[in-house]
């Protein structure tokens, strides 16, 4: 078993990762001291209750547990405050006091309700995270968790730390490819923007990230919540640092909103995300060869790095200005210098960043 | 002016208390450094707008400070997860961003509600508040904020301190004489829990009071709002000294449970529960004569001290029993020592609880 320590004073915890965690579920709960006299309540989706809920119940119900078990709709859907309020009613219904706990098992959809649940559930109870995703290694770490608002995407919620986060490699093995390589995406990304030999190390282990290899997931994993870890640790309100996390997501973000989210998973719009970003520094003069360096990492995890001809190029313009506020003209990035690190550049001109979405579109071919 | 300071480390506040202050209110945002570049959002009730909301407006327009109102309606029932989520839908459409902040103007539902609008936009944005009933002076210090689930009150919610507290005096002038006793009865609380003289100092200026003096009503809200800071210091998360501010609550919330809200203001039921603690002090052999100088004080300030006929007893065990989770067969109390000095008391019988409400709706008499 492998441990990271998210080092936040007071707030700080441990996650675990491995193999054969999910069974000892119990000794964990007792372990960081949540009583067996409150009911604890566990939040998770339809797809992952069918495939590992029983396991989770059986370890803490054998333990003495008493549970309380909210099953949401799988998807982004249940990022709602109209699931916020049905769990919020179990979470009553059920007795849940100030010494219970809520356990988001799943993905960051989950994680990020059930963890807004915790956070305001009698104005904050016990939370501990049990992801099934690889997304969710990125999600789990730094306490943010929300809803979304009809209007705008994870709008509603608040800063709340687990307890710690147990993470079962097994529970990996039912997640279906195209969620497998959106995760990777992600832990690429810790690479890109903080640790060369990772982001290297990642491509070269494509194949067994992608079989799911146990030590190769373990190591990948340690090493992508390790980098964030460091990250949310120095800039836990989201002060200025953090910033560095969001590569490829100002594109990324606006691909999902013009798709039409549904279309593309978040892990595959922000590897397109990523590779533009890589057009931008190479635009912007800096390092040689970071495109065709991002992309073949991309690609060898079955990533898309291609926007492609649909998304019409002012409507992904207009949700780019619409994500953040720019100043007249000009847009703010997360640029790389090289493999590894990156830094944020304001006052790029709108014109390039068009040039970049038409260089993007045909991957990277007007630029060469 | 008189200034109040809440010691809660990085998260201290002042709260400024006088006449003729939301005029100026523009200038305490500019002394707390929000920005005019943000637009700013008051959230406020049909009552209160109508006295009072166009002073405010006035004032932060002046200073060219943008504002997006939300205007919900009087009273408990704004405290609701839909009425949450509309002042949410105007603080999205108003373009409000990480420095806007929520200004909460008017009694403890607005600053409740507006308060956890601020601690979960964006995961969290600057609150302040500006009181405008004598109850509020409670509910600005301590940073609970919360809004209510159909099945329990105060249930959904967060810790979050505001800025600053801007109390103008002059406001409370429109305030209904029914609301004026209610919320000198938290007044007089915080004497009995902590401050001898100022509990008699209240009952000595009753008259000063209810007349909304200023001078009177400056210096009581002044030890008032003190003395609960004093409290919430040591335990700004309410691990058990905060505890004894629940004074009279136990029997206070069963009876507004009980009479259907509404019925009583939550200061009328809290005056009945805390000479129901004073009733339960005597009969533990605390000091003599505490339920006659209790209710002294209570009653100089329009309060009442009976429990009404109407009120079921088993009904109100019920809801005491629900209210906290008490061991099988027995009851947790704040129990008066002597006038200014409180105790948390565990292991009180529920019969002597019976007893106490049986003397209660007869004023005491069958003690005597
Ligand atoms: N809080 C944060 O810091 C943070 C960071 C990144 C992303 N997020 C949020 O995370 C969400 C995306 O997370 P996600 O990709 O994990 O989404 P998800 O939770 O929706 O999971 C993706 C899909 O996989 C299914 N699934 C999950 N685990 C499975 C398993 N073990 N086997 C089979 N199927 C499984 C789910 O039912 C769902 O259909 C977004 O809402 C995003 O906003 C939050
Ligand atoms: N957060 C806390 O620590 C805390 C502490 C105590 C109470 N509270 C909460 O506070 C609420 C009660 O507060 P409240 O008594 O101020 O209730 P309130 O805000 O409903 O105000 C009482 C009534 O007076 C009206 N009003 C307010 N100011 C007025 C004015 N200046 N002139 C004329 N009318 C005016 C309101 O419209 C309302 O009808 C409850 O929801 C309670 O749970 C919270
Ligand atoms: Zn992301
Ligand atoms: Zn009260």
């Amino acid at each position: 078993m492998r441990t990271v320590h998210v080092e936040l004073g007071e707030r700080s915890y441990p996650i675990y990762i491995g193999s054969g965690l999910l069974p000892q579920a119990a000794a964990y709960l007792i372990k960081h001291g949540l009583s067996a006299k409150s009911p604890h309540l566990i939040v998770t989706d339809e797809k992952v209750a069918s495939y590992h809920l029983e396991t989770l119940q059986t370890s803490l119900e054998k333990a003495g547990f008493r549970l309380v078990v909210s099953i949401v709709k799988s998807g982004e859907g249940s990022k709602s405050l109209s699931v916020y309020e049905e769990v919020m009613t179990s979470a009553i219904q059920g007795g849940l006091d100030r010494n219970s706990s809520v356990i988001a098992l799943g993905g960051g959809v989950v994680g990020d309700l059930a963890g807004f649940v915790a956070a305001t559930y009698m104005r904050g109870i016990s939370f501990i995270q049990m992801p099934t995703t690889i997304l969710a290694h990125d999600s789990s770490v730094g306490g943010k968790v929300a809803v979304n608002h009809p209007l705008a995407k994870n709008m509603i919620g608040a800063f709340h730390q687990p307890e710690f986060v147990l993470y079962d490699l097994d529970t990996l093995t039912t997640l279906p490819p195209r969620e497998v390589s959106a995760g990777l995406a992600e832990m690429v990304k810790h690479g890109l923007i903080k640790d060369k030999t990772f982001a290297y190390w990642c491509k070269d282990h494509a194949a067994e990230l992608l079989a799911l290899d146990l030590d190769a997931l373990g190591y990948g994993l340690e090493r992508g919540v390790a980098i964030k870890a460091e990250v949310v640790s120095q800039d836990e309100r989201e002060g200025g640092l953090r910033a560095i996390l969001n590569l490829g997501h100002t594109i990324g973000h606006a691909i999902e909103a013009v798709g039409g989210y549904g279309e593309f998973l978040h892990g595959e719009a922000i590897s397109i995300g990523m590779a533009g970003s890589a057009l931008l520094a190479e635009a912007l003069g800096r390092g040689d060869g970071i495109y065709a360096e991002t992309t073949s990492m991309l690609t060898a995890l079955n990533l898309p790095v291609v926007l492609p001809p649909h998304l019409n190029e002012d409507e992904l313009m207009a949700a780019m200005m619409h994500d953040k506020k720019f100043k007249e003209g000009t847009m703010v990035f997360v640029v790389p210098d090289s493999i590894g690190s990156v830094s944020i550049v304001k006052d790029i001109p709108q014109t390039l960043v068009r040039d970049i979405l038409k260089q993007l579109r045909k991957g990277g071919e007007v630029h060469v």
